[in-house]
């Protein structure tokens, strides 16, 4: 079985533009760890800095980590909940913005040593861009290259998991597809810096998963890390995972394997009205019951499916395979 | 268990813009009439003016079905596939075009009942448009109205299925939606006029199946046919049903019982470089495969699961229902 | 020239679900009355209710308006800012909730009557569902009907306008298309319930604005509201008019020439990072950019374009007529 | 000015899936390449294989293109419009297949040196898959790529400029987005390979025109060429230039400039219903409107805005500068 987390807020209070109070009441942070750990399957947690962890309550997280038994993922820095990043953060146009931006991420890197984390979750949704003749494209993408190269290259334990998403909160994003992003972080010529698919995002971007899989991994091993999550294809709706498509997470799973991802899989979602540790646990469950058939039998029959490519075929095996 | 059906050409040869001539080989329609007949659960088929059924052969077509104990379902008529109808045709600009397709349509009804068949379902693919100010849209779509309402009231023992589509061949057809076309159909002020929900079409439109049956259902029990496949939610692909979306479907089998829908289900996909019969067999078996799970006592738990609105206990109910 | 408005929160402090504090900050009311007054063209303001205006504040706010020659031109009911609404208000499956949400509405027609003012716009975004099996689809929907019906058979002095969107915050929403919302609006068989157009929701729902404006002229002169903005076709990115799209804005102008429409041309926008004064008064400019150059002799021109459908010829006459 | 082409076939006859033999009648070669002649500012022309030029007729075709002047801009070998491409070509499971195409693409390099032609423009539009489980997607990329490299590094008097699309002909097309391509094309270490941005398929693909051009030339000055159409941003409509959207050509224009791309405008359209030769003319008119307002000066005040990002005065200016 594959190794799987969750992101801590998603069982906290979810706003939206409408409602910007939030859904639900907002929970002391034990509690939502304590949630955590009781999901079945659950080892591991991923951090947003500011809304879960930040300096001066690093320790204070690191002994509820631990306490339940939980390892830290990832820490995910805040690019997008600060009204200085509004208009972008490592790429904005004004330096002192970008500076800090820099800082801040070095901050984040002393907290995941401090968690004993390898992984920053890089997620620049403000960097982009919402009107036609708004951005200078060409320099304002080169700033947030060299500024992740800067500080991947200072902090080579450090694995820098670059997430895309085409757009929100910006119209376009600069990391908005697999692809972009890959060129972005072979730009930087470092192996610590690599990708982060979620599901939702690419589904958006109207990428298969398992191709966007198939290519990060066949250019150089650069998938580092996984966000699961469900939608009906148009926007993030980060729902439950299941609860729209089926045979595609079918796929997905299989060219993790069959690539030799061993990073962790994780779920991310936005359970605005829904109990936030029952939307984890169920999207965790529908991922193990996919994993458990997936024995090295089925991986073969699945090879031989492919390479037949009878959609018929595959179509009936899944049915036959999956359902009752 | 409902009545199932599929459309004979979904079993010949399929083409697109790029490979006008197909990506397979015609087959005698004897053969096609023969293969629709193999397909367990099927036992009616569905005719494209033109393609499958003219004035000229709709004896010899009569007959055919009769020995392969298959019924006629419906007589879709050709409004799409001819260059008389371009630019449209109940709503064509060009009044002698109109006219055609006024008495085309009265043909079709002679050769339905010909056929022992009661129901027309109406696509009229080209009559819309695809640049902004090149349609008198209130003209035009006063005279689709017009035209049906004349053709229906002349035929009332004939019902008349409108099946709508957001576009494809137009970038705008005029029958767009459920409500666009139940309001359509209203406007006829005649029973015998009612809506084709195809599922791929609903989805390209945005539209949950299940909330588009209730609608059509609520005001005025309007649902009088259903056409099945799946695509991924942005273009009308014509796949093999289950291919993408799995739960869904469960909530579209729901409405159609709850709302007492005795129609057929209509397979109506274009498996381009699929083996037809499989491609339709297939579909006929997922659905069948969830039909058979709605008993008396499912039906309640999921009239009680809606009445709950927990999402994460209907994804679970779904989970352990419907998975091996 | 037609009459302009805008809604007045698009002058404040806009957030999303990212940053929930908001890009920029907040304003005093009376300063945003102010800034609304001093846009070229606006003579009207629509209040959202809690956010702009309550029970509480319903005097004072009328005096400021009046102090700067404002009008209101609709009050917009707060069905989506609370955490109470969070599951629904007219429709929610809890008789508590569309108690409150009834009861909240007659404050609101108690406020427009204060302010002089004879629209309510509705748009009840929270009433929908996210998942497939969460609602009951049928009980739902009408009791979103009959709360309206109640409400508006109460008040005749009022028009109630109802806006639709298909999509967020719900994943689907019940009041989702233009045609879905006549239906309702038809089904209370009440001459003052309409319908609302956002240009901006009625892209994402698929539908050229023209025609939706269209539609509800000709079945029962139903168009009661025009909200404008633009969008890149996939979301409600509520952003200066005529931004992304510029054809389809001189068809929308023409239609509601056309069609008679005598209502206002209101700009709801949410200029996340932009000046709020500027956007909205960009807007209104590029409108009335078009709309000057729609006299009687250029409708003439455009009706007779329209008759002959010829796209080569529109086109080229669009770009004479509007480009330098 | 830029240099103006078209694609041959445009001017002709074209089909869909629903009326294949086509929505007008098929003209003589020599009248196509006659009235493409007539477009006031084009000066080259793309050739489709099999459609417009084959081994069989080069030389003749060469001598019409002489007789009027016109240059062949590209030779875009037919990969889609045969039934043994149905499957794949440059990527087919099957070896024949590939080995097929590689011989017929080196029959198209041949052509195009007859021709006096430096560019073969690739849309291997059949390479890809419909349903999940059909394809081994790694080594079917592999073979793509390998393929177009080999055939490249035996022909390095030509350019070989990859187009894109995301979908259709096949529902997943493995050269899908700007930076899947040019991921695939630096896999080639080949300076002959690039790719080209047909400006319909990248707003299919949710890409900004602007930014993929920027991706291109700044990750290698690989953009080789450009096609233009308009459409709705969900399929690919291939309408007339400026029917749908207008400031994002202003900004396509300005980086083309901005990057230094020297290669062709070249028109690339389905005019289903229309004159296609006034189609193709009022593209290159609109085009051509806006590159003539792009003066020096012209290009110094976009910078500007650009490094303002402020989106208002962005508006404001577009609206002044090219509105009368």
């Amino acid at each position: 079985m594959a190794k799987y987390s969750i992101i801590l807020g998603n069982l906290g209070n979810t706003c939206d533009r409408f409602l910007s109070s939030g859904y639900k009441d907002a929970l002391p942070k034990e509690e939502l760890i304590k949630q955590a750990s009781q999901i079945e399957g659950v080892k591991g947690v991923e951090l947003v800095g500011t809304w879960d962890v930040s300096s001066d309550n690093v320790d204070k997280v690191g002994e509820m980590l631990a306490n339940h038994n939980l390892q830290c993922v990832s820490i995910i820095p805040d690019y997008f909940s600060q009204k200085r990043w509004g208009r972008g953060s490592l790429s904005a146009k004004d330096p002192e913005i970008r500076k800090q931006a820099i800082e801040y991420t070095f901050e984040c890197v002393e907290m995941a040593r401090k968690l004993g984390c390898t992984t920053l979750n890089l997620w620049p949704g403000q960097d982009g861009y919402d009107y036609v003749l708004q951005s200078n494209i060409a320099l304002e993408r080169r700033y947030l290259m060299e500024n992740i190269r800067e500080i991947a290259k200072a902090s080579p334990d450090i694995n820098f998991a670059l997430e895309y998403k085409p757009k929100e909160p910006r119209n376009f994003c600069f990391m908005a597809r697999a692809s972009d992003t890959l060129l972005l972080a072979k730009e930087t010529a470092l192996d610590n810096v690599g990708v982060t698919i979620d599901t939702g995002h690419a589904f958006v971007a109207g990428e298969n998963v398992a191709e966007s899989i198939v290519i990060l991994q066949e250019y150089g091993r650069k998938l580092f890390h996984m966000h699961f999550n469900d939608n009906y294809g148009h926007w993030d709706d980060d729902m439950i995972v299941g609860s729209v498509h089926f045979p595609l997470f079918v796929e997905t799973l299989f060219w993790l394997r069959e690539t030799n991802y061993t990073g962790w899989l994780s779920m991310d979602q936005y359970p605005y009205r829904e109990d936030g540790q029952g939307a984890l646990a169920e999207s965790v469950a529908f991922l193990q019951m996919i994993e458990s058939r997936l024995t090295d039998g089925v991986m073969q029959e699945l090879r031989d499916l492919m390479n037949r490519g009878n959609a018929v075929e595959s179509q009936r095996w899944l049915r036959r395979t999956f359902f009752k």
